[in-house]
């Protein structure tokens, strides 16, 4: 078994390649942008580690990681124009260099270039294969408008919570193991429990995100931390508040909220100490800890030898732990 | 051979199908909205004939028909965006009624769920039908592109022109057939043959829009008669002028197309006139009808009996001779 790092190397030449090889016109100026702007390459990375994992050949499944990559970025592009966003990874986005339509047209065809990489895989998985990216692609569209939904209200749950970044987060995660999975020719059950692995370790991930970015070390953490508090971001730790205070803290939290003037420093430190107050860290540390054990558990599972998983406990465990 | 005007009804029934399996959440508000409000299903029509002309079984081929009609509603929904239309069809535009945001993000939904009822095609066929969905699909972005560009040059070339509405317009009715064929167990030169009559056929069509904007009867065409000339749209009529005009015409032409305030019907007679000095009109339908006559060869060549192809030529005529 690789070292995940080793992976990631490998996705960054295809995509080289994949931009090489992209026609040197208007409406691929953007796509081959937002692909050389880095990212982590993890979602393609996992994909290829789950064909290996089943002793399949990883190199039929590296266009459907560079499938799993470009649609991402697709999606990354056109959640920007919608998020107004002026930054991506530290550079400018799409919509602001090159304007609305193109972004709109070059994020289209990227997705269009996803279903092509995707079925570069080998006959008799390509129906398997795109149904699951198909459907996998769906909730990512369902997840970012339940996203765009929670904006708009004041009366989001948890559970909503839960389910959306289930499907704007976990869904690609999840879906590109169990893609790597059919490549490699894992059992139907197996390929289900490494999809449920994705979906549970993902779900995790994205609640230590929210923990992180009021816990963590701004030495570390690469976005300021306090930066969901200032935004009054729906994350998992302020519906929890939500749902947790009551009487003169509800009354504290909620003119916090409603502020539109404040220092950014003394909003976070008030807000976290609420949240300090109610235990809030506690609760959703218990929170992220279950969505571990039950990818941990998915893991378990598998009717794989414990040497052959030990790289993907090392990975959820990496993820688990991690600072930034 | 059934009419064209029963395979519409057939679309019409599979889209209000699709309609009412869609999820009632604001992601497919607009998806369903934009299926709802009309258009001649034309596209699938004809994906459906070019099966039924092999002998295929129309019943595996409905949900690819389904499929074009989603993503050419997926192309018009967020062209209307770019185009920052009003209105479609008499309908107020899904950006307009929604916001862009939702315009974008349900566009994106559209153009996955197109790919999903593609799939819904016989495995023999399944790798054949994608490959030529995608490509199409990619030359629909690249042809939409062109048209951008083209509103900042001027300097456009007709061999540019018309390579621009080949990708546009065309790929799609060419690949659509193909498809049709491909489930009807059409030869692979068959296929390719009717990828080329509704290659022809499909700009013969768009240059046949362009001569009826500036010379069809008001009464009976949909659109305002000269509205192209009005907004300075680069049709081949347009470029075909320019192209030849030389001295006091050329200056004339030019100084239409810059003046910023003009009488509308003023502009449309001048120009006309210039067109009518040049024989545009004339030079116009003189390609109008190579590509016709190009689509009628592609037919002839067709391994199939007369009798077979007589819809064919019967549907090539009648958008050959329309007046709307």
């Amino acid at each position: 078994m690789r070292e995940i790092t080793d992976y990631q190397r490998q996705i960054a030449q295809a995509v080289e390649q994949f931009i090489a090889n992209n026609k040197e016109e208007s409406l691929y100026a953007p796509v081959n942008y937002i692909l050389s702007i880095g990212g982590k390459r993890t979602r393609p990375a996992l994909l290829l580690m789950a064909t290996d994992l089943f002793d399949g050949d990883s190199n039929e499944a590296i266009n459907c990681a560079l499938a799993v990559e470009v649609f991402h970025n697709f999606t990354l592009l056109h959640d920007d124009i919608m998020d107004h966003a002026p930054l991506r990874r530290g550079n400018v986005t799409v919509h602001e260099r090159w304007g609305i339509n193109e972004a709109i047209l070059s994020g289209d065809v990227m997705m269009v270039q996803a279903v092509q990489l995707m079925m570069q895989c080998p006959d008799g998985v390509l129906r398997d294969v795109l149904e699951v990216f198909n459907v996998t692609a769906v909730e990512v569209c369902e997840g970012q408008q339940m996203d765009m939904d929670f904006e708009k209200r004041s009366d989001v749950s948890i559970a909503e919570y839960i389910k959306m970044i289930e499907l704007k987060t976990s869904a690609l995660l999840a879906g590109a193991m169990k893609i790597g999975a059919l490549i490699g020719g894992a059992t139907k059950v197996d390929a289900e429990l490494i999809y449920e692995f994705g979906r549970n370790l993902g779900i995790s991930f994205q609640i230590k995100d929210d923990i992180l970015d009021v816990y963590g070390d701004q030495e570390k953490f690469g976005k300021q931390v306090g930066g969901d508090i200032i935004e009054n971001k729906k994350t998992y730790l302020m519906l929890n508040a939500l749902a947790l205070a009551e009487g003169n803290i509800k009354e504290s939290l909620v003119e916090w909220i409603s502020k539109e003037k404040f220092e950014a420093a003394t909003k976070v430190s008030a807000v976290k100490e609420i949240y300090n107050t109610l235990e809030v860290r506690e609760h959703t540390e218990a929170v992220m800890n279950k969505y571990y054990e039950s990818a941990i558990s998915n893991l378990r599972a598998m009717s794989l030898s414990e040497e052959k998983k030990a790289p993907l406990f090392t990975l959820a465990r990496q993820l688990f732990e991690r600072e930034d």
